[in-house]
């Protein structure tokens, strides 16, 4: 039923991988999403509605928030029409599935993934469509075994539309989410590309969904294993601690986020990402040779996983 | 000894105005602040020191940041000279003493204050200073005699200077400090202004050390009725869910905070705003009559204190 990208075959596949991906997430927790439609009122600048899941404070998940976004704009920003020079000022729209999980065992990474499209009508009236998206993962506690079957993961959902892609996306990923104020990537990455139709629409369409389709067996099985190791308070308030950093990445750098806040999208929606609990401490550096120290030297650095 | 603006009275002021109110800090809570002098690396691009001074985890406060900065660049940018051309380029010096107070009791207010100077030399040689800052609350649970106060404080201290510079400077605290995102100011408001030297080079600056001066007793006293009274988990829940907004606020919407982070400032330094804990909630509303619902209808609006 997806073979041809079109923006309702679009909308029909991500309002599917939503409920596929939150049901997924309740059947481990045991816990129940809140589901939430919403739309903009008719009087603002950008038209949308949506669909914002959450499920707060389950056995699991902590705060595991999913959202789907469809919003129509009269004229595409110019930011998006520097390499599509005929689309500038072209009526759009965009819609997208994006969700950050932040589970409750502080051994569980977090993780955030994204499919978006973007749809706007040349002149000769045909509509054009372009993809983003991608997953990264954020241990507060590394496991090269997690880095790895999550990386593996990406790298079979990318490998039939060419070898490429998983390494061009995996160092998209490691650019995109870094902490230049600290120096510091946010997590172990994933893979993450934007602005792409280079295999045609079609293709590339199958190339979103490979990335969607590919997110429960790439996160899923390691929340499975470590969900319910033992833990005590170091470990809570490292993960508190390491939270701040997600807060920190998301409201400075994340180019959604940020602009999202500032150009009036809909704030709940868009901090779906934030966690339930973060804290901040001063010059928090953890002693040479602890776990914590080894997320730092080990996790945190640009590394090859597979 | 401070008759005459110059960078040197204006750093030995700043000094000792930290010290003056870290003591005062550390006398009501009994506990010590970690003094930590800092300067840049001689091969980053802004040059400076500094002395962060911080008390975490105190028995009043759980989080109390008070930073000196002193930075010299090599040339103006230009958001700093569009109202003096003339100094377009220059060589210039800025620095300030910035704070913010996270008290443990809930019905204790969060404070933010900053007083600062930036000088260059002008195409004669001579030293050109202007001068900016504030100060401004921001109750988890609101008293009308809290705000009432502060800002009868603020009034106080600027009325030496003209009638005109409290209702002025109030009206660009509320303009400021405002998260657009979700239409609502981020508290009771107090002061603010930038760019200031209307009064010549030592009467502005004798208008920032008054602002300055004033902080202490506009203050301590509300922290003095505040900090025993009994809490409980609701309280506590509340706080930490209401210091969400001041980490949005200020990775979002502070110019200081933002743009020092992206620009390589000193990342502990900045983020001795930060929040000990905070929390996030979807769709966190409270219900009509409680005292939070009353934080959002009488104190988090526009209102004359004074």
């Amino acid at each position: 039923m997806f073979e041809t990208a079109s923006p309702d075959t679009v909308r029909q596949y991500l309002v599917d991988l939503q409920s596929r991906i939150t049901g997924a997430v309740a059947a481990i927790d045991g816990g129940t999403f809140i589901v939430d439609p919403w739309h903009k009122a008719p009087d603002e600048p950008l038209q949308g509605k949506g669909i914002t899941q959450i499920l707060e404070n389950g056995a699991v998940f902590e705060r595991a928030g999913c959202g789907f976004s469809h919003v129509r704009g009269p004229r595409l920003p110019p930011s998006a029409t520097q390499h599509r020079p005929e689309l500038a000022g072209a009526p759009f729209e965009a819609m997208g599935v994006s969700l950050v999980f932040h589970p409750r065992n502080p051994y569980a990474p977090t993780v955030h993934m994204n499919v978006r499209m973007l749809a706007a009508k040349n002149p000769e009236g045909q509509t054009v469509c372009w993809f983003g998206g991608g997953m990264d993962l954020t241990p507060i506690y590394g496991f090269e075994e997690d880095a790895v079957h999550f990386h593996q993961s990406c790298k079979d959902a990318l490998a039939p539309f060419g070898d490429d892609k998983y390494p061009l996306f995996k160092t998209w990923c490691d650019d995109y989410f870094f902490l230049k104020h600290r120096n510091e990537p946010r997590g172990v990455g994933g893979v993450f590309f934007d602005d792409f139709s280079e295999l045609g629409q079609d293709q590339s369409f199958a190339m979103l969904r490979a990335v969607g389709d590919a997110f429960i067996g790439a996160y899923m099985p390691i929340v499975e294993r470590r969900k319910d190791l033992a833990y005590g308070s170091r470990e809570r308030d490292f993960q508190l601690y390491r939270r701040g950093r997600y807060v920190e990445f998301n409201l400075v750098w994340d180019r959604g986020t940020h602009f999202g806040l500032q150009s009036g999208g809909r704030t709940e929606s868009i901090l779906l990402s934030m966690p339930p609990h973060a804290s901040w401490s001063y010059q928090n550096v953890p002693a040479a040779g602890t776990p914590e120290a080894a997320l730092y030297s080990q996790f945190l650095v640009a590394r090859d996983w597979v």
